[in-house]
């Protein structure tokens, strides 16, 4: 049995696009369960019970619980290999596990700054400081991105959608809250729009309810 | 043709070490390549040729760039499946996938707040806050470390030395740079101690020229 803690608009957007086309593929069912992190449900008893780090995604396989999304796509891949989450080759493969690795530990976390620089200081001054930092730092993170999506055809891994996809779609629409217009990265925010449009994203969309543009200009 | 462009006591440590149990076990050769950050030669046309991030560890197989420990490590524990650098019983693996992947996007990152406060934030105030701040919560981590560690027997995956045992050796060995003690976590301290003893890793400590203990008291 596979659940899926999830909180809208969050990192777990990636394995929930990805159990999502392991059910399109296999018709494997899995349970998604929202967490609201404005309610805090992130940080009762029996959420840290589950992730002492009080953080979504959790992927709860028979009853038992799996954090951190490279793991939880990985497991997912060698669980399904007939669904082609990832190459089979080696190289092939490493190299998208080095673009995995990499919006995991720099990209994801430089957003963190701009949206919760509260985890990093105290202080207003301190993270008025990393807010501003880390915007233009963010956007040089979806600059490179925007250049590894000229190689997508039409997608991250060839004719289907998948992990990458999803997670460049992530990323791209929280460069709206860190004040990114979307305007401003055309091939990215093409790609995005092919991307939210396949299947397996769009119900995922519409079940987490996010927008895809968060920009708000100023 | 494998080669391994590291710096002395970075986190290419790990894939280091890596390499040198993968020579044990099957003879199979590399090249270290030393890259002195001191003088900037990770900030070379030429290396940055390899590496556009500018960072070590760069594993290059047959003239092809690869970045990232995680998935350096994933793709040498695929190209040498001997070795049992990684369990290859899923969930095992998984759950080692998400340790692996929490050290790599969260306690790496928490403890370069502390030694490179300037790739976060300019100025000085604000630098000497994400100084302070993380090194509280590095301090944290690594005492999440040390519960794991309760576990190994005698090391992270069992009898024998390997990929997070020289990552957990290179988190708490960074701690003394941001003022822990290492005599403040004995358990901690006494494992790493076993790690540092084995064949491969005293192999790359003498290489790297690295002393164990940085903890300068105040």
């Amino acid at each position: 049995m596979l659940e899926l803690y999830y909180a809208s608009g969050a990192c777990s957007f990636i394995p929930h696009v990805t159990l999502e086309i392991i059910k399109t593929a296999t018709g494997t069912e899995y349970t998604p369960k929202p967490v609201k992190l404005h309610r805090g449900e992130h940080k009762t008893p029996e959420f840290l019970a589950i992730n002492p780090n009080g953080q979504v995604p959790v992927l709860v396989v028979d009853g038992q619980p799996l954090s951190q999304i490279v793991a939880i796509c990985d497991y997912l891949d060698r669980r399904f290999p007939q669904v082609g989450l990832l190459p089979t080759e080696p190289w092939a493969r490493a190299k998208v596990m080095s673009q995995f690795a990499w919006m995991n530990n720099t990209v994801h976390p430089t957003f963190t700054h701009v949206f919760m620089p509260q985890k990093f200081a105290d202080g207003e001054a301190a993270q008025a400081e990393l807010r501003r930092f880390n915007s233009l730092q963010y956007r040089a993170c979806l600059e490179r991105i925007q250049e590894w999506i000229g190689e997508a055809k039409p997608f991250w891994l060839g004719e289907r959608v998948g992990i990458l996809d999803a997670y460049a779609l992530t990323l791209l629409r929280w460069g709206g809250f860190a004040g990114i217009d979307p305007d401003s990265l055309p091939a990215y925010k093409a790609f995005v729009a092919r991307v939210a449009a396949t299947e397996p994203v769009a119900t995922i969309i519409a079940r987490e309810r996010i927008d895809l543009n968060t920009f708000k200009k100023a």
